[in-house]
């Protein structure tokens, strides 16, 4: 083996760019870190003309089939984004005998498991810290540091975008003045649908529960339900309750033990819960471990430097990898936990109605929740001066097709004038 | 190679059993991660005759000498503590060739060079995820995800017993109670010098310090002030200027770059702030990288099962490692930047002083600060119906040494009556 650690990047722009110049300013550092020099060999961007800070010139090129296809190429940095024909260029590079370093959520959450095994087939890495949570050390811990304990759930904000939108709608601002104000500071896309109907937070919550439960997860695996119809009444009405509204990415065993239910959807989070303290476009992960219990993983989700830096991680780690022989580790999925649909979910709800205010209603509607199954913890009534009245019920855990049927016929009581809202609480007691 | 990785145990109480169950209980899981079943062939203890749950009597032993000079044995992890005989131990264990688990931060802290140099030579690792923060999984990320990246700072509460405490005196209980509770409880041993006095979390702070610099940092080379001298009166005062007492390890690289102060002592931290969320026994440590940003690791720092899931994890690596030959990496200390004195940390203070009121006395006490270089940021002065007169002084970053000899010449000046408290402020922007 070459004493030089040959690199290529597939793309320049805003996390390429910075790579290419953490390489540069790092030299010496990760030298040290490696037991070798790291060479940018070939940066693959769409216009070799447009003048890239940081990436010299020479090493530019319009064809990332030919950079692929080299067979001097020790790692390859994807950083282009995109499905196709991105998946066909790192199966070649695969192929190629070089190691994969990705940022590619999208990608990963669905052809991760094919691309795991082309990996381990040519004794190569696939890494990609940075495709979730930024630069948060999140997916080595989960792969490694973990490895000896049993993970039960995870849950996490994983979109700073959305996370941004709530926290200042908690202060009072309106849905689509704050979307129209992130979007003005470049904190939410021209189309943030990706962001804010959570298939962003989809796809990570795709990778996380392949990576906690040792189980093959796909995006068309996990439900998905944005922030676009939370309003600012919903954020107060929260409030006042003592909870914060959160976009949660929520991975966790079924009760059987031998299914996985992920979802993604707004959720009352206490506000002493560590999660609610959790503001603008910081990211954090909560991960529940049957030995190890509690811990969260906090810091920045997204942005060109702390993306860089989680690629830089896994680069060295690769680097390391292959001079020691040792890259090519599978990835496995043993544990063979299918997943299932929302409806197998167990969590607890807030449920507010608008009703009749007239003797035995509140029986009618205790007896709807327990003929479906679902244990009532909390009750709280109060009457307005139309003679109608507000009934918030917060139930204990309970199985989300039971409290879906139990929505069904509460729609259906007379003494029921309307089903206000019904909100997923998580990370109370 | 055997297709059995051989593990052998050093040391049988609390965290030797829970590794020893999870062992058998996750013998199926472990075979899968590992690629290979794990065995465990010897438990050295002090009394073989002592019942042991979920350890097989004919793998116990007290003749460690024995177990560690085996040629069979793949890893030995030892959980028995103390520094001698276990650092002989760990050196003939290594130099036998076996991989080495330890959750000794005594140990470690004051001869992890030495042991990782022997364990490099031997082409077999070391690791001690358990020896700081429990089960947190914080030295992988340090050594591996940030590879890529510089550390500035580390920021922690790594001691839960004082968190403990300090977090029961800010609900109002007094020193001396709480402590005697703690003791009740088994959270404070009957001997709490070497958590109240800060030395364990010295211990780990040289940890962090060497992994987060690349640089030798060993347990003489911390400073180290205790909880025992925080009163009631001091957790109130902060409360009331709206921070709370911490007893925090820091390690950060002076302003030339070239050095690293390592320090343990209590801090004032701002309510607002992360760590001051921290409550009870939990752990957590802020990390400030270059291009990362800032993190947090947090989660429970102590326990059997936590402690055991912590080894469990660095068990599956190293029994992977010696399976694809790739143990030994070097613990690389290349950066070689120099322990320095506390009087090189830089840092803010809440200095309080009891005054004289009257004209003249605050421009007197300013002249002081600004002679030493010490740049005031706010003042607050509260006086008192027998003319005497309180005067709260924060300061902008300065040098511990500057700091110092202000207050020297502040006991010197006619205006001041006492220097009531020095404090450190961390994590204030």
């Amino acid at each position: 083996m070459s004493d030089i650690v040959r690199v290529a990047l597939l793309g320049g722009g805003t996390v390429g760019s910075q790579v290419a110049r953490l390489l540069t300013d790092s030299a010496a550092d990760l030298q040290e870190r490696v037991g070798a020099p790291l060479e940018l060999v070939a940066v693959a961007v769409r216009d070799t003309n447009k003048p890239r800070a940081g990436i010299p010139s020479e090493v530019l090129t319009d064809d990332p089939f030919a950079v692929v296809s080299r067979d001097d190429i020790d790692i390859v940095v994807e950083v282009m984004g995109g499905l196709e024909p991105t998946r066909e260029l790192l199966e070649t590079a695969l192929s190629n005998g070089a190691s994969v370093i990705s940022a590619n959520k999208a990608l990963l959450s669905e052809y991760g498991a094919g691309l795991h095994e082309i990996a381990h087939k040519n004794g190569v890495d696939l890494f990609y810290e940075a495709a979730v949570a930024g630069a948060i050390p999140l997916l080595r811990p989960l792969r490694e540091s973990l490895a000896g304990d049993r993970v039960n759930k995870v849950l996490g904000i994983v979109n700073g975008t959305t996370n941004y939108i709530l926290t200042k709608m908690g202060e009072g601002q309106d849905y689509a003045e704050v979307l129209a104000e992130a979007q003005r500071l470049g904190y939410a896309e021209a189309d943030p649908t990706a962001d804010v109907e959570g298939h962003d937070s989809a796809a990570k919550a795709a990778i996380l529960a392949t990576l906690a439960f040792h189980s093959s997860v796909t995006l068309g695996d996990v439900y998905c339900q944005g922030i676009s119809s939370v309003t600012l009444r919903d954020v107060q009405a929260a409030a006042d309750l003592g909870y914060v509204i959160k976009l949660l990415a929520v991975a966790e065993r079924t009760p059987d033990g031998e299914g996985i239910v992920t979802r993604v959807h707004p959720a009352l989070v206490p506000k002493a819960h560590p999660l609610a303290s959790v503001h603008d476009a910081f990211n954090a992960v909560f991960v529940e471990a049957e030995s190890a219990g509690q811990m969260m993983f906090y810091g920045r989700g997204a942005g060109g430097e702390p993306t860089a830096s989680a690629v830089l991680g896994d680069l060295v780690t690769a680097a390391r990898n292959r001079r020691a022989g040792a890259a090519g580790q599978a990835q496995s999925v043993y544990a063979g936990l299918t997943p299932r649909p929302i409806g197998e979910a167990t969590t607890r709800y807030l449920v507010s109605l608008d009703v009749a205010d007239q003797p035995g209603v509140l029986a009618q509607i205790a007896t709807a929740f327990g003929q479906h199954g679902v244990s009532i913890q909390t009750v709280r009534q109060d009457t307005d001066e139309q003679g109608g009245a507000t009934l918030l019920i917060g139930t204990h855990a309970a199985q989300e097709a039971h409290l879906a049927a139990t929505v069904e016929e509460l729609h259906d009581l007379d003494s029921v004038n309307e089903v206000v809202s019904v909100m997923r609480v998580e990370g109370a007691e």
